[in-house]
């Protein structure tokens, strides 16, 4: 099976990065087998285990896309000689009738990555800083920082919203409010009360730019969309998170045309014809969207419950990620987890021992939950333990613990 | 069959970009019938025809991305759920070394249409212009005048090779030359010995672009990717001509890290890991363009050699494409000839008469030559003649028949 084949051709031992790199992991006992090797005293060179790597570190769906998503994507392979084609055509018209918005108020851009980028890259400067939750996704914070913009960090409510009445008093020349909804890495909620608050009392001149990459997991969130046509807000929606779509590169972008305008100014759109088809088919499946949210949503709950029932202390999060205090640092538990072939999510500043884990299917989460109690037990999986290679970024440190494991996390594809 | 329900589908008679179009022209007799009920005074409303749109409009391939391409492509779509992959992995290594640069000489991008764009837009300003031949590609000309830059046009030679003698002396305070190699739309080359003195006379400061979007169609034209590694030059190549994958989205640019540099602080790469896929195979396939240039080639001097048999005069093209003196204003005749379901090129200033024409297949051309000679006996064929739609576009006439057929040309994607 190629899905299987790749996975594991992916996790090398030795990074994928490097060209030429060829000795493949053969993996061949199970993780309990293995658990056990350990408690024997070979942690680390116990033999290979059977399972795949599992990656609930990026905010991905292993599962990929839509079955018809698939199927309507190989459908337009052998058409790509061409530029755009009907599901190119189709795409925008479709995703303006479901958002109940103008066709123009969107923007297609491959991921909402570049969208984002170019969002707040439009509309700070010098002297327009981008205010934002502490903590969020930060991939905002570094198109502020490359535009020379000041980053302003409002601390987050207890209940794990953002706090916007902070965030409207943080800075009068605000030129981006961003709210991520539900919030990336804790999955809380700010609710719709909020969001209407902060558009009404953001600063003179502000965007309010809403980055919804994960909302289709969410129960309660309300989305801003239609406040798009009642003011300056952006709303940004990514393909990469619920839709599975990861690879394919496709998000967007919602706000009036004005808004819009300056953003394309910036931005090239290049969405390969291919991924419009498989958007296309996953949005005009009707079941996709409620079907994902029971299923991760009834995992998420599932696994926040295993874990507080033994005492590690969740966020409360309505998305496919939470962060969890492991009480030891979260860095360094990530490359105890490695050794069982699962990548787990980062830490942020200030939750140095708070990692951030995706929620996986049931089995993954299962492979998790028996590598956590060994790992919290003292005891490594058979995999060498990745070196603690750290990077200083913005001011923040990260590691690369996945891309070691070929599991990894792009900075500029978050989203 | 796929392919030709969907090519079918998109030759609307009303504009596939209207949200809910849906009425489908049935195409049911052969264009020589046609021909021959014209003749007989019915041009405009004769049954329609069997046979295919054909687009000779855009340099692409209607056969598409080589079939281990679309193989490769379609194993990748359902591993999507993930950023990355092995492909997206290895492609950038794999073309290193093929092209023999370092790694980190290489920009990848969706399209060659993005890198050109930003190296455009990162080297000139309003007082370093962008000095091009007249005519050529206008993509670069329009990202320089985003940037408030000058666009300076030196005539060409009547070999239709570039003057760079002329080129180098335009500007002292040229940040860009701009060689397009084959030529857009003339398919004329620029010899090395022309690269290699731009190279050394080029002013102090300017950087020498060379765009080989089309360098696999031709016998004779010498790549500057190894002058990159001896000065200021930035290449471009792309997947969407020879390789058949315009749909796809891939492209990139070469250049010394230092020049990329300036680059990669604009650009976003997003390009979808089953594009990489498609990419990989492409490049890993030793007889994907010498087949593809020889077949492409024979077609191209044998429609050449027809027209001029005829008394049209062709430009002298190693490229899939070519301008022809139609003896009237081309837009005109580009509307006459769609209504034989056969949408060619656009004009460019100075050179109204002359049509660009892409190089289909045999079966392509021999439809275009019997559509050609009926149109030039005065005849129409079934379809709606288009209406003359003529937008201004950065001081240039541009037409939109092709969009109205479906048969369209993006601005923002033609590389």
């Amino acid at each position: 099976m190629n899905r299987s084949q790749n996975s594991r051709r992916s996790f090398l031992r030795n990074s994928l990065f490097a060209a030429g790199a060829a000795s493949v992991a053969t993996l061949q006992t199970s993780p309990s087998q293995v658990m056990a090797q350990s408690s024997e005293g070979t942690p680390v060179l116990a033999p290979p285990m059977t399972s795949e790597p599992i990656n609930i570190g990026s905010n991905t769906l292993s599962e990929g896309p839509l079955k018809a998503a698939v199927e309507a994507a190989a459908r337009q392979l052998p058409l790509s000689g061409s530029y755009g084609g009907v599901a190119a055509s189709s795409f925008k018209p479709t995703l303006a009738r479901q958002l109940g918005v103008p066709e123009d108020y969107l923007y297609i851009s491959p991921g909402s990555g570049p969208a984002l980028g170019w969002a707040v890259q439009s509309f700070v400067s010098p002297t327009a800083s981008l205010v934002s939750a502490d903590l969020s996704y930060e991939a905002g914070w570094r198109a502020a920082l490359k535009k020379g913009a000041e980053v302003i960090k409002v601390p987050q409510n207890s209940d794990w919203s953002h706090d916007v009445r902070g965030m409207c008093a943080a800075d009068p020349k605000a030129g981006v409010l961003y709210i991520c909804n539900p919030n990336n890495p804790t999955g809380g909620i700010t609710s719709r009360a909020d969001l209407e608050y902060a558009l009404a009392n953001k600063p003179e001149g502000a965007v309010l730019l809403v980055d919804e990459a994960y909302i289709h997991f969410s129960d309660n969130a309300v989305s801003a969309v239609d406040l798009t046509m009642k003011g300056d807000v952006i709303v940004l929606r990514t393909f990469s998170k619920l839709y599975g779509m990861a690879g394919l590169r496709l998000g967007y972008a919602v706000a009036r045309p004005e808004l819009l305008e300056k953003i394309k100014l910036l931005a090239i759109d290049d969405v390969s014809s291919t991924t419009y088809a498989a958007g296309l088919a996953s949005i005009t499946d009707e079941n996709l969207v409620p079907q994902r949210r029971a299923y991760y949503g009834k995992v998420r709950r599932d696994t926040v419950a295993w874990l507080e029932a033994q005492g590690y202390e969740c966020s409360v999060s309505e998305s496919n990620c939470f962060i969890v205090n492991v009480n030891e640092d979260g860095r360094e538990f990530k490359r105890k987890l490695a050794t069982y072939g699962i990548n787990i999510g980062r830490t942020w500043v200030g939750y140095e021992n708070w990692p951030r884990l995706t929620v996986g299917t049931e089995a993954e989460m299962a492979k998790f939950r028996e590598a956590f109690t060994a790992v919290m037990a003292g005891k490594l999986g058979p995999l060498p333990m990745p070196e603690p290679r750290v990077a200083m970024l913005d001011g923040r440190f990260e590691d690369a613990i996945g891309a070691e494991h070929g599991l990894y996390e792009l900075g500029s594809r978050i989203c």
